[in-house]
């Protein structure tokens, strides 16, 4: 994503510390507290403007949302949106989504998205994929026995790698689209990449790799 | 695959006994004793008029292979190719393929192929589809710990199926491909199927699934 340079993000993201939860490895095991109730947790890694995160979180009302963002520049779009709408069942971090196994216990996390994420595609760099081994152990780790790990992309060869990676990794697959906007698509939400790469005519590939342990 | 009745296929089948296998539980657990040598064990389920196998046996000699076709009309074509190319290491079986675990015993296989199987989209026909849990169970007896079920077709939908089939039943997904001609082809061999769907631009999508019992 290319990040226009936001000087004024940083001290609107800490004006709402209500909703961009500072220091969220303070939260571990405890994200109940931070949303005042007992519900499923949902974690998208990879938030970006958040136009996923919120259309999620308007169509489940009854999930907590959060969603981790490096970029604070891109991630004071998302703040705004949960803002406009009025969402009091999003948090945000602005952190990098490696720390994901400090910020959430073991078997805390009932869902994760993984929505567009880089390719990657030289074979030099498979480590830096999102569903590369590494990644796939810290998503485990928070994901309950069953938890599910939801994955979008437009790209053929980053989804070949990651449902091979899954498999070996023992996840279980299941609701595998090979063009998604094209297939009977039971309530989508769609992410901006998503809308601009289908807009291109590209096939959006997804699936669903469940958490066996 | 639309069938031209041979009348003389059977007689022609019926004078080439060492090829057209007959009685074919009777070698149950013995089919190295009806290629007179140990070699690994590769079986084609639905082979057709034999091009895939033929091209298969041909380039690797060191691998006995058995073919499995129940339309005699169409089987005598891969007999006739068996013939021309003088190949010793083909066996073929005029039956249908259900008998599987008859013709072979647990852990004799080390390799499966199915290619270009009938899709049956409709949701009430699943138990038809040759991915199915029924099946994979069969697959999954005959074939050794580790041996690969390699699977190949043009449908979408049953790609998307049986990628989830075979995750749900506990193969292991490695070497998806989603476009197998635009992607290095390391030693594709075609099938009839294969070469006119495309010829006609359609995707090849292709899998390997591995027994982990």
């Amino acid at each position: 994503m290319r990040v226009r340079h936001k000087p004024w993000a940083k001290s609107k993201l800490n004006q709402h510390s209500n909703l961009v939860v500072q220091s969220p490895k303070d939260h571990n095991g405890e994200w109940h507290d931070v949303f005042h109730r007992e519900a499923p947790l949902h974690v998208e890694i990879g938030t970006g403007k958040g136009r996923f995160l919120t259309g999620m979180a308007k169509k489940y009302p009854d999930v907590n949302f959060v969603g981790i963002e490096l970029h604070e520049s891109v991630i004071v779009t998302a703040l705004q949106r949960c803002l406009d709408e009025g969402l009091d069942n999003v948090r945000l971090i602005n952190e990098d989504a490696r720390g994901l196994t400090e910020f959430f216990a073991e078997d805390e996390v009932d869902a994760l998205y993984l929505n567009f994420c880089d390719p990657w595609p030289k074979n030099r760099h498979e480590k830096r994929r999102l569903t590369y081994s590494a990644f796939l152990a810290q998503y485990e780790y928070v994901l309950k026995k069953g938890g599910i790990l939801n994955f979008k992309t437009d790209n053929q060869g980053l989804f070949e790698y990651s449902l091979e990676s899954f498999s070996k990794y023992g996840f279980i697959l299941q609701n595998i689209s090979l063009d998604l906007h094209h297939a009977k698509m039971k309530d989508n939400v769609v992410t901006e990449y998503e809308e601009k790469f289908a807009e291109k005519g590209q096939k959006i590939y997804r699936c669903e790799a469940i958490s066996s342990e």
